[in-house]
Order: C-alpha cells, then structure tokens, then sequence
C-alpha cells in the first residue's frame, strides 16, 4: 500500500493525497446518500500532466481508480465502491478566454457549469445546457454522463455542446483535440465516444465548448392541466407554434405538495389539477405575446400563469427545479431516470402507482421530468428495504412501454444489472470488447456502466 | 473463388451476385474518376438478414468487402482497392411512415436524400442535411462519412440527424437501436461510434432520422465581397442579427467563371468582386426584409441580389451548387476539403496559389465553400501528374493553420496517409485498438481511414 501513495504524493504534492478518513469522507458518499464506500486514499491532481503521473502510478500499482467531478450525480458511480483510488478532478479549474468569433471556451474538466455560465454571460453567450445541480456539478462529469437538463429542447444534449476534448487513458496517453474546428471528419469521433462513457473509458481533463446565443428575453408559463394527454397536446401545440420554446416540463400533484411544504411556496391556482406543465420561450424580444396567444387558443390549458421578469421567472421554475431537493428532504428516495416514447407516456404515468404498491404498499412514486423527451424522472419514497424490487418493477414496466432505464443521468452503479433492459446482448457485447481495447486491466471506474 | 459465390447466390438470389466485367464496372469507379479498383464480385442485399448472410460468408472464406451507398463520396471510400467482394447496400431502400408526434423516421440504409426529403416534405417535416449530390447519396453512405453540406449552420452534420440505426458487424452481430428515444443514456452511443467511421466499423442497414420543422418562407443573397476578410465579416453581422439564418457559403472569381461557363449563367453582378456570399434565412414566415436590413446596415456589402420565390432562389443557389459539376466538367481535379478556424481562413486563401505554384506552376486552385464553418473544398485543375505532391502541399499549409485535412468527406483512400497531420499518434492508436476490438480480420473497407 505504502508504495502506491509515495508514488501519488510527489505527483500531486503530498497535501493532495487524502488518506485520514475525516479528509476522505465528503467525496466517499454521493449525493443521494444512498452509494458510499471507502476510498483506499483521494488524490486531486491539478493538471493534466498530474492526472497523466496519478494514472501511470496507479496502473504500474494495479490500483483500481473511481473518477469524481462535483459529485451530484445520481447514480453512484463517482463514489468508491471499495478500495479504489478516487481521482478528484476539482482542481482542474482554469477557464480560457471566450472565443467569440467562434463561439467557443475552453475549460477544465473542474470547471463548475455555474462558473462556465457566468464566463460564457460576460462575454455575450451562453452554455447551452443547464440544470439544477449547477453549483456544484463540473464539466468532466457532465460530459462524462452526457447531462440533459432543461434546455435539451432547444440546444440538444451536452454531447452536443462538446467540440472535443483533451482526456487521458488508462495507459496514461493522452488524447487531445481541443483545435475546436466546427467540422472534422478525420477517423473515429472519440470525442463522441467518451462522452456518456461514465469514466469508464478515459479522464476528461479539458474540454473545447460550443457556447449559444445568449437570449435575454424569457417567458415562462406554468400551466395547469387535466393529466399527462393534455400536457401531451399542450406540447404538441407549443412545438408547433412557439419557434422559439427552450424548455417544456412537466410535474404532479403529489410533487407540488412536496415543493410547496419543502419551499414554503403559495398554491400556484385555486384549484387542483391532474399535471402541470412548464413552458418557456427564450428570444432576442420579449416572447410573452408568443405564449400568451398560444395559451387562449390551446383546448388543454385549464389554467395559466405567465412571468416575463427575473423573480417572476425564478418564482415559476421554483416549482419545477425544487423538485430533487424537495424529495431528498423527505427521505432517501429510490431515483429512476426513464424516457419513453411520448405516445407511450400517459399509460405509463397511470400504470406506475399500481406497479410500485404491489412490491410494497407503502411506497409513493412522485414523477416529473422534461416533458418534451418523454424523461420522466421517477422518485420513489418509502420503499423502506425493498428499493431493489421496486427499482427491477419500475423499469421493467418502462421496458415494456419501449422505455429506457436512463435516460440522462446514466447507468452507473445503481442501474448496471438492468441493462439489458435497454441494450441488446450484441450491444452489450461490442460495449465490452471497446472497453477491453482502451483499458485492458479494467483499471477505470469497476462496476460501472457495464454489469461486472 | 467458386466456393464463397457459391455462398453468396442462396443468400441474396444469384441475379445480386455480379461477377461480370460489365456488370461490377458501375460499381467500380468512383464519381471522381480517380480512383478504380476491380471487385471480387458486387452483391447487392435486400435485407438486413441478407447482409448478415453477406458478411458471415465473406468471413468465413477470409475475403475483404468494401461497403457501398450512392458511389457520391469523394475519397475513394466506396470502390474496390482490388479484389474485395463490393456491397451495394443500394436495395435496402425501405421508407417507414413518418411519426409526426417525434418527428422521426425510420428508413433503409441504401434510401437516396432525395428520397427522404420527398417523404418528410410530404409529412410537413424536413430533413436537417441537404447536399448537391441528394439524387444519389443514400443514407448508409451520409451516415457512414458523417456528410455535412449547406445547413449544417442550422441543424448539424449527419451524426446530429441520426437518433438511432441498425448496422452489422464484421463478424454478423446486428446492433439495433432504432428505437427513436429522444434521451437514451445507457452505455457507449455506439450510434455516434459507427457514424463517420466511413464503413470501416460496421455495415449501416436501417437509420432512425430526427426530422425538423419545413420552413416554408426562403431567401437568398448573392452578396459580392472584397474578399475573405470581407466575407467573414459579413458572416458576423449575419450569424448576430439573422436568428433564421439558415446557410453562408463562399466562393470565389474563378470558380464562379467556371460555372458562368458550365451552366451558361449570365454575371451576376455588373463589376467583379473579390469574393462571392451565400447567405439563406429560412423561417415561417418571409424573412426577406431582415436579409434586406442586414445588407443595407453591413459595410462589407459591394453588391447584391435577393431573391424569395422559388426560381429566384435556384436561380442564386445555382452559382454555388454548380460548382462541383463545373469542375468536374473541366477536368479530373485533386480534391480536398480542408477546415481551419476562421481566424485563418484568409491567411489560408492568399497562400493557396503560391502554394500550389511552388509544385507545379501549371495547376489552379478553386476554392468554394461552407464559410460559416470554415470548411474550404480545394480543387485543383490540371495538376497533371503531380495531384499527390500538390496534396502533400496543400495539407501541410492546412494544417500550419491549425485545420484538419478533412472537414466533410471523410478521410477515405485518398487521404489515409495524412492522417497524422491533424491526428496525434494517441488518437491513431486509440482508433486502431477500436477498429480491431470490433473488427479483428481487418474485414471491412480495408485501407480505408486508417493507414495500412
Ligand atoms: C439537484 C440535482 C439536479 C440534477 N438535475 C439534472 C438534470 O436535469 N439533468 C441531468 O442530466 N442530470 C442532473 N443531475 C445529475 C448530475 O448533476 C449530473 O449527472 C452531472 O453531470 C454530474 O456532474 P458531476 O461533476 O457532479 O459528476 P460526478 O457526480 O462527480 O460524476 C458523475 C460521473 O461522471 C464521471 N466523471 C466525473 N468527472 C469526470 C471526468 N473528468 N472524466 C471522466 N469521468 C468523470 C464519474 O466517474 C461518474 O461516472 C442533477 C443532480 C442534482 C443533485
Ligand atoms: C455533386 C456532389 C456534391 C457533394 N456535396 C457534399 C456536401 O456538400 N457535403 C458532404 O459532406 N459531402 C458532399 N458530397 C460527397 C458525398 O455525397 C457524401 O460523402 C455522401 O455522404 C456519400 O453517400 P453515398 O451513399 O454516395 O456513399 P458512397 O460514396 O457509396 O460511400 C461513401 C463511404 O460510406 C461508406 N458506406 C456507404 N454506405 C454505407 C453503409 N450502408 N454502411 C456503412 N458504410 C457505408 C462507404 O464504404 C464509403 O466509405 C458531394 C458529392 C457530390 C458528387
């Protein structure tokens, strides 16, 4: 053991090498407190060339490495399932100056989404993801889990957003395109395969960013209506008409109950409603005339409440976004993460209560998601000891309705025996043989993404 | 020899297996003439399950096989080397009904973009990439070079159309994701893997497509310029204050004189100019009068010509979308086509004739293209014998100015040797160890992409 930290401490500094368990505790459990394990020791390399020295060390050491970026993801694969080496990558924290001629950034792999948006803002732009966990996840992490978000809609996933990359493989090579050409078909786009790799396949340490038009006028409506076909024909009709809609979510009652005691926020309208739905339309002029004609001529709008300024935007996404705190502040929820094809929506959403009752009655299912994708995020609270039979219920349910088990917050550790639900044998199989070719020893995150 | 077309008859019916010299000629050249080779045979599936029979012969019998769409692509790609078995994927021309609630489409690999755009149109939808050679290049084949074309400012290259696909590996496996979920996180996007790596990986059979809105409402300028400089200034003023933009091309006094020549087209401008713009807005309604704000408000405007019905508008495109007949017309002409960030792209311009002098004094170079990206095709006329030294040239300029020796077509046979100039030996060696992981004979499109 001794060996492989006397190789770590002069590669990183010793003060980077975390071996007390008080030091190493914050990166040993996730956020969801339901994936810890102890770390053999927490090393944060603070450059490329340190992630190159922690990587050779740990290989010649044949030392196993879980990779971790802000921590927030959702299903356990940033934390340790025992043992490993966690490779933090914090620290690699430097932001380039914006390109504006091509609208492009470079950052580490460290870099906040918070930060990367306030850096792409000041200069005039924006980062076309975005999400709730935006203080703290990093950029490595969501290019590494492929993060989708709200604004997937209108910008695309953030495999989209990744012009290339600088990452480094379980041999300790590097791979380095950060030239940021808009297009380059010069052999096999390794970019696009790390991305959504879970740290499977290699480090992310640096990557070249596309950044968007920063749209400074928004409006948003919360809608109340009759249940999830209504909210499919509000979409409907919002996709065809809104040009320029960004965002369409979806919540229920049972959320809003949650948010309204968590948050302390006031009844959105005088009565209930069946599902809610959040639409918003960014533009370079105010779009609220847009929305509103759009809401008088919609049959599905049962109720309506539009903002256009900065609280009154905050005020309505607060019922939406306050979500995922909301539940965790209820208890350790069991979090599923599907898409389904959207004709497949209503009879899942119906179907779900009964599915989860009968593995055990006193669990209650709380969905709400991006309406627009089909992405339903399905949290289950109460499933006291049986989460692993309502997780295998859940998602088989989904699988029958042509569903995926994740949709965007990837496999990880939680869903890594389900995946044969969503990939094919051959799949799963060549899957295997490209891991084997790029990291032979299996040295990069174990037990993660593929089922060991 | 008999042995393994003694296969190939019972698989796909013995009047799709061609062995004579003049039924495997169509198949055997490619459309640049340039390159030729004799196949083994041509065999012309109709299936998916036939494919797989395909491929499960050619490998047993140790035989190489090169895989064919619309013979569109221009490095030498789709034909023969010498003695591989050809397979056409021209059959599998199956076209799905459009699902209008997802806006996507499920088609056949051998299906022409033709085709497809005819299909979509008629559903109220459109197909995201649009290229000159739209009779013939199949889906397969845009897939398989990640083709770019005219709006690829708009939606993106091939790979950003393709939700899903179906494909067969060298070995017989099938990977079938056609799905069409619109957020699918489960493991390697071995969608994205397969798309651009020019049939080397897999055999493409079936593609689900995402389709976008049919913007009815069109207009074009014809914009003259001083000259590179110029024209990306243009481009700014355009990319910032045309929210419908929808393409920005260039080219330049020589190629337009070819083409005036090639399709008897009158000047388009009384005086000449240094170089020539392209800019299209498509939307739901007439964006004409915002073309015309930005001509009138943009110094960098000499001269235009704006037109918004539907022969004006193929009237103008014409001056562009001619010039790889024109050239073709007037020779067999080295072709590349190179990216380079913006910032270079004048630099780049004002060197290419030296350039190319500096080899041989005889050749020309005509220079057009996809200026919002970068993305210059070079063709040079009357090299003579000396095509492969003004390549070498030509690439190694590209690359002084931090471009790609491939920003659409692909690398191909014609490029397959400088491949290093714009990808490290890192990046080389992950794809080698990919292509093995799935591809252990070397079966498919051998000395394609990757050097021998
Ligand atoms: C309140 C809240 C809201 C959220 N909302 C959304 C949402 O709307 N959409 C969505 O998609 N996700 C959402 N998430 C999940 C999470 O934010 C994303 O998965 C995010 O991408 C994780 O980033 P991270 O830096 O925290 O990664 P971590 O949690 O540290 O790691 C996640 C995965 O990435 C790997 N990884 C991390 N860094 C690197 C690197 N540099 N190189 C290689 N691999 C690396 C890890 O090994 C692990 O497999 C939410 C989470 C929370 C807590
Ligand atoms: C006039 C003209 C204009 C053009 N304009 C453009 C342009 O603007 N942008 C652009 O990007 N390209 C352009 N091209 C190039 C060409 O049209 C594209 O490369 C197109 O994608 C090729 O499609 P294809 O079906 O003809 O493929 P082919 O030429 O048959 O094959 C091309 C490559 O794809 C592979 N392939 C073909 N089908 C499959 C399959 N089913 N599975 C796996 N691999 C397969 C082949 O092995 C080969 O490597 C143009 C060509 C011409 C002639």
């Amino acid at each position: 053991m001794t060996s492989l930290e006397d190789a770590l401490r002069p590669a990183v500094g010793a003060a980077h090498v975390l071996v007390d368990d008080d030091l190493r505790a914050p990166y040993e459990t996730d956020w969801t407190r339901r994936f810890t394990g102890a770390a053999r020791c927490v090393v944060r390399p603070a450059s490329t060339a340190e992630v190159v020295a922690v990587v050779r060390a740990c290989a010649a050491a044949g030392a196993p490495v879980v990779v971790q970026g802000g921590n927030t993801g959702l299903v356990g694969a940033g934390v340790p399932a025992g043992g490993e080496v966690l490779v933090s990558l914090a620290r690699l924290a430097e932001v380039e100056p914006v390109d504006a001629v091509e609208a492009q950034v470079t950052v580490g792999a460290g870099v906040t989404l918070e930060k990367l948006q306030t850096h792409a803002r000041a200069a005039g732009l924006d980062f076309g993801v975005d999400l709730a966990a935006r203080s703290s996840a990093t950029v490595g992490g969501m290019i590494a889990t492929n993060a989708g978000g709200i604004r997937v809609l209108r910008h695309g996933s953030m495999r989209a957003q990744v012009v290339g990359l600088e990452a480094v493989l379980a041999d300790g090579s590097v791979l380095t395109r950060l030239g940021g050409l808009a297009k380059d078909n010069t052999g096999y786009d390794l970019t696009q395969l790390v991305a959504g790799s879970e740290g499977t396949l290699a480090i992310v340490t640096r990557a070249r960013l596309r950044l968007v038009p920063l749209l400074p006028a928004r409006a948003v409506a919360l809608v109340a209506v009759a249940g999830t076909d209504a909210a499919l024909d509000l979409l409907a009709a919002a996709r065809a008409e809104l040009a320029t809609l960004s965002a369409a979510e979806i919540f229920y009652p049972e959320g809003l109950d949650l948010v309204r005691s968590h948050a302390r926020l006031p009844a959105p309208f005088d009565g209930p409603a069946g599902a809610y739905v959040v639409l918003e339309c960014a533009a370079r002029t105010d779009p609220t005339d847009h929305i509103l004609e759009l809401l008088s001529s919609c049959k599905a709008v049962e109720d309506a409440t539009v903002a256009s300024d900065r609280a009154g935007l905050e005020r309505l996404w607060a019922y939406r976004e306050a979500h995922t705190e909301a539940i965790s502040a209820a208890g350790v929820p069991t979090k599923l993460d599907v898409c389904v094809p959207l004709g497949e929506l209503t009879a899942l959403v119906a179907e779900l209560p009964a599915t989860v009752a009968r593995v055990t009655p006193t669990a209650r299912v709380i969905p709400f998601g991006h309406l627009n994708e089909g992405n339903l995020h399905l949290n289950v609270l109460d499933a006291g000891d049986r989460s692993e039979e309502v997780t295998d219920a859940v998602l088989r349910l989904v699988a029958a309705h042509r569903g995926t088990i994740s949709s965007e917050h990837g496999v990880g550790r939680a869903k890594a025996p389900w995946l044969s639900l969503s990939r094919t044998p051959e799949e799963i199989g060549a899957m295997r043989r490209i891991k084997a070719a790029l990291d032979p020893q299996g040295m990069l995150n174990p037990g993660v993404l593929l089922p060991g």
